[in-house]
């Protein structure tokens, strides 16, 4: 139980003095003690299974880019013009090659994260060239929003991964922008991070700068950084995006390969069919990456959206992208690789209740299917085009009851508290026994940024909502946060190859 | 995909004119196709199972009822004072009669629900003083109120049980409530509904209505009407609870029997130990019913929420309520019991994002236990005390994400779609291809209460948000609700029976 509404933290104060600095960071876990949910019966996942293998192979996938052709002709595919059939021995064989877990090293070891299996990532929105800031204005972002979101990544318990392009920072050119974003995650977060994928040469800085970080033979020998290439579904990967797996990949780091599935538009809008081309798209990038760097971490990319057919509006949360999540996660599983799972998403342009009902609508399916790194599980709004830092906090409190949620319930004899029954007995109440006094300090975990008391406490306080409250919470945080210490060499390092980088390269808007 | 936003009606009045009339009814059935989620293992329910058969056998349970300990005391409990305490053989013996599934009728056949197993009902807000009006003001209910949200029950097609107290009355006399609110359920809906508890003379009042308006064989022969009483947790059924049970038992109908379980006040802190109560409580009074009649339907509550250990304040949406309700499934699951789920309940004091999370982190478990009776699925706002109109508009929505949900995923030669990937091809779209075609008009569900267009198309159309939209739905439903057809002589008798009724009932306000 933190205490940080205004309130609260009013309270709180008198207590204990005005500098409270950080949350205590709850003991959280990011490790999954729930059985899975299996949605669809075995036969239903083979027939999917099967269906990809011949897609894959009579079909094929195009791969828009010479060497990754290459790559494809040298190990057995048959490759015709951009054209790409993949012998279903071939894809398997490689996909098997991928890690089924991986840990991610932070610069902060007790930060890094594992990946796979049992063990999540929750991760914040990613992409958005709008924000809606503190003020309430939406708005271009800028890297001043840039760095508040990683502020915030680094001050949000619940949140484990710092994430990449937690905004575009429509401020800097283009040709320089992951200088400024990397450099932002190296220096207010230790926790671990993304980088650029917007062009082979800057995924190549990413990586240089994290051999200035953690030093070239730790990132030989560990993965400390990640990218995110999403397909240009339907099935086919782009030069640029395959460009940055080749930076990524021959450096030994990770990669999301995300099927870019929108039903109805880029992806069949019957759920199964949808499902078969998630599944094609994702495991021909796994196994290209394999191709490339045998054992290269890579993560399946499931973030699926149904499309409005009078509109062609992407929607969040309904039943169709549930079922491609659950979907997709029973295919990852049957190949052994960890996936990406699509977060607290929503249409909604404000942080209101559609944002509310949207976002774990999307978070539910991804948390019960198994999905191991969440993105967009911190401040999406506006499908996508907006970050907003007060909805960062709110969903950084539904990240905690999820990850409360995942830790599982306990059943002994200290839980089924037959001593409670004796002590307490028909008619009584149990605030004061002894069970509780045992047990009350982690007992529930109450949102900071959800209002439980009394109509007449919340009138009297002001009548905030939870924009209003998730908004002051934000604004607390950024207060207190502190860049974690860095050891001054590496600073002035990484701070002299941004700055001779950014010197290099042009201030074009491409 | 209905049409029903503001913006949307707009154009729709263009094209169709401006009546209505109701909403299409989207082609919902409220079976379930999913497979249940067993949260815990088979060991860990056997052990509550266990402890719960020690609890009743050994200490035991009260009944502070005169003739219901008379009852338990003829079937060979050990009766000592108000304690009863029950051996396991004829508990278990007598909660096996109860049936596992069965159908409530609704004065129209096409609306009678099925509730057990596979099939599940969803139903309104029960119980609150105060209602959230369209004009957002917070005030006391009124009987005005009270038939707005049973109009609102039969508008909204994913509410397939009308519920009971919709709100409280407050404006009416406490001893002729149960009266006029029956009376508006008969009248305004014919969905099926539920009646009084609040003492036996009214419980009985609502069962000889029911006779009026079924007549009296058929509800001899079915089960018409359902009460919902509480448990006084810990471990006590009150005299008045018990009066309710057996009017309605005693006359065949239903009944739910719910623990109140505040994890930490009337329940154990832990969770295991506040199942092992809920277990316990649930069963002895299910057990009571058969005793009365062997083969009333009952239904077995769930409903739990955690307590702020600040200040005692009921939270909704945590983690420790949702292994309850996944417990309590399983648990009843073992016993053939149907349960009743919890709904969207939230603490929220508006349906701001709040409301939104709560609502869906509170009935996400109660879909995936296998939930059957889903109290509270449409309204609920600030721990129960306010029933929320736009609310209810807005759980609506998420009640047919819920449906769809559990409609389950096809995976077949349709479906799996690999004649539109012939068509598409690798770098095509799919919004006009045959599959697209042969699917789209039933694809998706767009949530009329959720805003998808884009930002500067909400902008145009006034920024509103969630609220607003519902708000402004919630005022066409009712201004299309017309009173379902009911014969002349019944609706006179049901009348004079108010009538009579109410003339000899007293003013008092208990």
């Amino acid at each position: 139980m933190t205490a940080e509404t205004p309130t609260r933290s009013k309270r709180r104060r008198r207590r204990r003095g005005r500098e409270d600095g950080p949350p205590p960071a709850p003991a959280i876990n990011f490790k999954r003690s729930i059985p899975l949910y299996e949605m669809a019966p075995a036969e239903a996942v083979e027939r999917i299974h099967l269906s990809t293998l011949d897609l894959l192979e009579r079909s094929g996938i195009e791969f828009h880019s010479a060497p990754a052709l290459e790559t494809w002709r040298k190990a057995g595919a048959e490759v015709e013009g951009e054209r790409v059939r993949i012998p279903r021995e071939l894809l398997l064989e490689q996909v098997a090659l991928a890690p089924e877990q991986f840990v991610q090293r932070a610069r902060n070891p007790a930060n890094s994260v594992t990946i796979g299996l049992d063990q999540v990532a929750f991760s914040p929105n990613y992409g958005s060239p709008f924000v809606r800031d503190l003020s309430g204005e939406r708005r271009y972002a800028r890297l001043g929003d840039f760095e508040d979101l990683a502020r915030l990544a680094q001050m949000t318990p619940s949140c484990n991964h710092a994430g990449g392009v937690l905004c575009e920072p429509m401020d800097v050119p283009i040709p320089k922008r992951h200088l400024d974003m990397t450099h932002a995650l190296m220096r207010l977060t230790d926790k671990p991070f993304m980088g650029s994928v917007t062009a082979g040469e800057r995924a190549q800085d990413c990586v240089d700068m994290c051999r200035i970080l953690f030093g070239a033979d730790f990132v030989e020998r560990n993965t400390v950084i990640m990218g995110l290439v999403n397909c240009n579904s339907p099935l086919v990967w782009d030069d640029t995006m395959l460009a940055a797996v080749r930076a990524y990949t021959e450096a030994g780091q990770a990669m999301i390969v995300s099927p870019f599935c929108m039903q109805g538009a880029s992806a069949p809008i019957t759920t199964a069919g949808a499902m078969v081309q998630i599944n094609a798209e994702a495991l021909a990038a796994v196994a290209y990456m394999q191709l490339l760097r045998p054992g290269t971490p890579a993560i399946y990319g499931i973030a699926p959206s149904t499309v409005s057919m009078l509109s062609g509006a992407p929607m969040y949360g309904a039943a169709e992208a549930m079922f491609l999540t659950f979907l997709g996660n029973q295919l990852a599983r049957r190949y052994g690789v960890p996936t990406r799972a699509q977060g607290m998403r929503t249409t909604a342009k404000l942080a209101d209740a559609q944002a509310g009902y949207e976002s774990v609508q999307s978070m539910w399916p991804a948390v019960m299917a198994g999905g191991h790194f969440h993105t967009h599980t911190f401040g999406w709004l506006e499908s996508g085009l907006s970050a907003c830092l007060a909805k960062f906090v709110m969903d950084g409190d539904q990240a905690t009851v999820f990850l409360r949620l995942m830790a599982g319930v306990t059943v002994d004899d200290e839980t089924l508290a037959m001593d409670a029954f004796e002590e307490v007995g028909p008619g009584g109440q149990y605030l004061g026994c002894a069970n509780t006094l045992r047990h009350y300090r982690d007992a529930f975990f109450i949102p900071p940024t959800s209002f439980i008391d009394t109509y007449e406490q919340w009138q009297e306080e002001g009548a905030a909502d939870t924009l209003q409250r998730a908004t002051e919470i934000a604004r607390q945080r950024l207060a207190a946060h502190e860049p974690p210490p860095l050891d001054a060499g590496t600073a002035d390092a990484l701070a002299e190859f941004v700055a001779r980088r950014k010197a290099e390269l042009p201030d074009s808007n491409f």
